[in-house]
């Protein structure tokens, strides 16, 4: 008895993880839908409030950005600078407790629809009081310099 | 009896997960030694062969590279473009299990050891048989872009 009470808990620990990796990559692409649609209205704010409070951005040609006033005014120097139609692709979310790392491909499109720039990039998740929020993020672009 | 085994089991416990902390951090920054040194000597195999099997690297200006063989060939090109005289520093390592988030800077300096570039990067680490590799890997420089 005690061994198919064990035998039911490990079934149901094993149900409970896979779900959970499933609801973890779930939330983090809603996060990501979020993300672009702040970008989309130009709204730097709320692009801030999907990180945690003491969330650090690494952007490309800048220092780091550390708390979410400092990268609210990151995203708004991006969005004055033209950025939009963005749109972040998960490649891989890999959940460990309450920290996820994500590993995507970003794009920028036009108002054609053309991608104008694309790159990469990974973020370090963490939940906070159930709520996945980006913590480190940091990207590139894929586009070669040009040549001097 | 059982209550104090329990006690010494979880100090026990508690005191293997700071050695193991330390541990990590101390393997990986031997690990950006190494890196530094291989890049120092030109030697790109070496570099690459401090990567996982099924490593990634998403560096700026290029595609992902996918594996030990697109790993080193990356690093052919950046060493023969005049990559040296690198520095990592590990702001902060997060073990979780056989995996570590590494987020950190980079620093470039020329003969005269004056910073011709810096930038920041964030590692996934992983344990392969005993082995701590970098498994994802993405910087970008802080340098902002010439003014077109």
């Amino acid at each position: 008895m005690r061994r198919r009470a064990t035998l039911f808990l490990a079934l149901v620990a094993g149900a409970a993880t896979v779900s959970t990796a499933e609801d973890v990559r779930a939330a983090i692409e809603a996060g990501n839908k979020a993300f672009c649609a702040a970008v989309d209205r130009r709204d730097a704010a709320a692009v801030a409030a999907l990180y945690t409070s003491t969330a650090q951005v690494l952007p490309p040609g800048g220092e780091i950005a550390r708390g979410r006033e400092a990268i609210q005014k990151a995203f708004q120097g991006a969005i004055d600078a033209g950025v939009k139609g963005l749109t972040l692709t998960a490649l891989e979310v890999e959940p460990h407790g309450d920290t996820a790392t994500e590993v995507g491909t970003w794009a920028m499109k036009g108002p054609d629809g053309a991608t104008v720039d694309h790159g990469s990039y990974i973020v370090i998740w963490k939940n906070e009081g159930g709520q996945w929020r980006l913590h480190r993020d940091i990207w590139n672009s894929s586009t070669p310099p040009p040549a001097r």
